[in-house]
């Protein structure tokens, strides 16, 4: 089968860490949407194979052999958009040589580098002084329900990591219209193993992980970071929230379960949160309210880029349950990230992730 | 989300019996496919509801309340297609009803009711007389890949089983050139629990199937009527295989693993078989056969309508294992359905089944 | 291989509902305990069967065929210890009756029947009145490290539920501590799906809950009705919390994520809630407190009938994150029937419950 | 929890290698075997460690501190037994060395490495010579209810694999008894994921395994020397079969689907075949032969020593179905070791082992 019909009117991607689930998950998306045209895959460890040997489900579709970054000539492929699905790290470095090399290509970055706009809280959370503060600062954060006119207009998209993009799609709206307590926030995460990336670790193995629930990075986790930086952002006052993630036997999907009260000023019962968060998301194509009292499941969301939200009343007046539903690879990661693109480029914003959720 | 943009050259289409996996299956299939309109979904013990109540995969798509099949007035409603993902033995009557008042409209039946040819195997296999004979002498048998013409020019097909499919695509090639000893074969087939429908059952509760694997139907299931009718067809002579189903703890994909002895006449060692199915496939979107000696995964195909083929000679010289895979509910089910539709329609073959599997 | 060599010292037991999944993980125990002699199994809808039809890892043991209670001559049969595992409402009229005839019977009935003291929160949560509210006075509330002396001298003990249990152990040292404050307490569980029992319904099948994560019951719960009393009774006053149960995609085993915060008046750090309730547990062979910031998982309780409690810092100040595991068959159900029995009988309380964790 | 209660009349005990998946299960067997106190632990990259940081599952119990193998001082320790859980290769050289330093000392060895009774075998599979060669005829093979009189008279035990019992067990009394085809035999096995092993690869992670089935080693898998070897000494005459290997989404399991072909001269009806296999285990508390046409399924043995056999008829006439199910680290390698420890010492062949299956 191949992955394109015509190269006309297509766009030149390239996908960096095409080895990894957020590379394979963008090939996915990408081989099936109409505009794309898949220009370059890198992959330093597998550089010289073919995706199928890395990937077998590709093994139908031509697509360019892995390379290895050192080799790429940013110049001379001239790339429309570049996906860079690297380790946290080395990708500040790579996209600042691709966009002094090719200023024109558009990047969107998959990983953790742009996404905090302080180069204080950086330095802090990260360990280490960024290299390319200039970069950072031009960055914008790719939420795109919240940040679509700055996506539009971005040469360099932060994509949000797959809990915060769960949990900021619940609570944005609601930190904004004050319509709860911003310091009685807990939320209660739980994702597939994909979230770990296809890291090569004993506690990674299937036997470590069947059959069993876990939590970890309890107290101290990245993308509480990220959290602070957006729900602060949101309202508009410093927002520091009790976040747990666990790691549930399943690949794909984050639920968030929030807890929270409803803000004594506003009418803020868990109905109000409910129709508060119904009107924000009643044009978004990707984000599903729920009817109220009705709560998502994440399998109904697997492979689709849907996020499904849900409100319910706690049995104590005042507080509400929120919980939020997406898949952690696709609008978690890699379809949020062609969902951005589109907005850049001016496409349809459905484009090649109309995919309904697999189930069962 | 809109399942359906424009209307207007447009396929009207009813799945009757929209409830089950199939049938949902189907759903996702036909609300990406473009010139796929949905005007009916029946539903018996369901009627009156929403699809998203049944299925909340759907709740952001529009779709037509489920209804009652007594209800349907097929003269008016006029569909171009029905699917029929109903349960066997009603099977039979729906459609000789649907095909009397709407004689135009196309029908592909997902059950097993005219999958066998000859009335006396279907009484012995199925205990009962067949109740619209007239039909299962029309009906054209649908293994795509094979019988291609006499699918385009059918009005009723019986799309194949999934265990069938798996097999037979496998199988069928080595049997027409006689390449294989038609009395020394073995299929070892291993499905994913979607493979015996949604019924509930006690044992097809989760904690009943998660952590364990075993073997059932052994030495009878229904599906080896389909096999001794396609065998026997491609070999010109009765051919009667060893066949086991299992069941093994995952939603989704069959792998066949068949033990076969290379026939004395032909060249037909395991390099051969594999030049074979490899030559047979060459232009088929949705058989790939992977290189010699690299055998498939269920994985890789999931949620795809990929068949995959690979061959591995056994140590014991002249005999051979050939693997086949495939998602039970796409290419052994829904996919080939729809690609039967378009086949039926003259639609391009891999319209709206070009999803990419869902790995990992 | 026989369940029992010598029936000299043995105690007679009877199981009631020996066709769930209560009933069989008590046979499991019960056949591995010393001192047990299984006189009686029921099973009301397959009475007549042997216990291999209805669970085929009992093949090898030679037990007694199911019977219905209706059959069962309480006087005659003379137990020293019966297990009720039978639904909620039934249950009440079976053990009233069987004291009756019986009185010198112990009862350890696993259902939720007797485990609400007050008749009124009863009747609320049920929603009629108890039938048998002499014994349900007399019942001892079964959480064994907690009420230990109460259980030694009791004939009938309510065994605690699953969630409970995993959510009392942590809290009720701490409660009765006045250490964290009750006002504030968030409870995220986590269950394998056996928790839900053997009931054959569509949302129990594996294709619905595999690959997937979901909350139920947000907002009410039957089992608040016993957090609320146990709770309340370790403060000394009325402490409601909140509590939300979901499902994983797993067989067994019970997480929860508890958020507190330290109260004001007692040293109450992180570190001083661990401290208190390593204190609480130092002695208790089936309650194990992990290092301060270890947290447990519930694939390390498997099997076993441990409780593994864990306390990490919340990153803001004054509040805390407990971790509790065990496995919601064993601690959670039929484990701590058992040792609530060796505590009624004067047995050694872990006879019978040594079994180390099943992992991986 | 104390591991040991007292120490007089106790066996003491090494375990080589613990830090590996059936060095856990042998610690898990053995703290409830009542005459084990385990004196060492050994794990080369953890030595330093405790247990419970490798298997936090050990927590709540008292045991030795992992140390490395070259610290240890054999003759000092003077174990009674020797487990050796070690990979292939370094084995030989380890009990080489320790039985010459404590020649008392009786050895298990769960790995391959003397398995293989002929030399020149042993280099063809391994690709080396052996490096004692002299342990190597010395060593007896472990399966227990074949080689009993060899094994309670051997020092050093070579333990089966776990793909060869479970093939072996079901095997070896028809091929005595002359009873099957030895040309005609096809062992198509599936495993759970514990059967590789702890090894940290990326074709072991939880994503890359999960929902989803595939075959490997075909036509070349080491256990089809242990095959050959005893299938060959069972016949009297060289035989050699058709053994596929396959993964499943699982821990622990494995299921042998065998398609044997009755022999010509003996009754060999299907029929006769599950007689001849009740009659030879009538006696064996740890193979269990089920009624003619019943099935195991490998979560009835899950955790238990047991092998459960069934035998169905094929429908094709003079073939047989065999099904054969075990637990690959209990009865598959760690049970089966602690069983042979059982008859080496002259302890009832039970001993430790008498725990039921954990279902569900």
């Amino acid at each position: 089968m191949s992955a394109q019909s015509s190269q006309e009117n297509k766009t030149k991607i390239g996908v960096l860490g095409a080895s990894g689930y957020t590379g394979a998950e963008l090939l996915r998306l990408l081989i099936g949407h109409p505009r794309a045209e898949i220009a370059l895959l890198t992959a330093e460890r597998r550089a010289g194979k073919a995706m199928a040997e890395v990937f077998p489900q590709f093994a139908p579709y031509k697509l360019p052999i892995l390379t290895s970054i050192e080799g790429a000539d940013w110049q001379k492929l001239a790339l429309d958009v570049a996906f860079c699905a690297l380790p946290h790290g080395t990708t500040q470095k790579v996209i600042a040589d691709l966009l002094e090399r090719a200023p024109r290509t558009k990047v969107v970055d998959l990983s953790a580098d742009f996404r905090l706009a302080d180069p204080v809280a950086y330095a802090r959370w990260y360990g280490h002084e960024h290299a390319a503060p200039q970069l950072q600062k031009e960055a914008v954060y790719g939420l795109t329900e919240i940040y679509r006119p700055q996506i539009k207009a971005a040469r360099l998209v932060a994509n949000p990591g797959c809990y915060t993009t769960c949990a900021e799609l619940a609570l944005i709206p609601l930190l904004k219209a004050n319509a709860i307590d911003p310091d009685e926030i807990v939320i209660d995460a739980k994702s597939g193993i994909t979230g770990a990336g296809r890291a090569v670790r004993e506690d990674m193995l299937f036997a470590e992980l069947s059959e069993g629930f876990h939590a970890y990075g309890v107290g101290h986790h990245r993308h509480m970071a990220e959290l602070d930086q957006e729900f602060s952002r949101a309202a508009g006052r410093e927002v520091i929230v009790t976040f747990t993630p666990h790691l549930a036997p399943m690949n794909r999907g984050i639920l968030s379960t929030i807890y929270a009260r409803g803000a004594e000023a506003t009418p803020a019962a868990p109905e109000d949160l409910h129709a508060l968060l119904a009107k924000a998301y009643t044009n978004e194509p990707f984000v599903h309210v729920l009817p109220f009292r009705t709560l998502p499941q994440t399998r109904h969301v697997r492979g689709s880029n849907m996020t499904f939200i849900g409100v319910a009343p706690d049995r104590i007046a005042g507080r509400a349950i929120i919980v939020s539903a997406l898949d952690n690879l696709a609008k978690g990661a890699s379809g949020q990230a062609v969902q951005n693109m589109n907005v850049m480029l001016g496409f349809p914003e459905t484009m090649g992730l109309e995919q309904v959720a697999l189930f069962p």
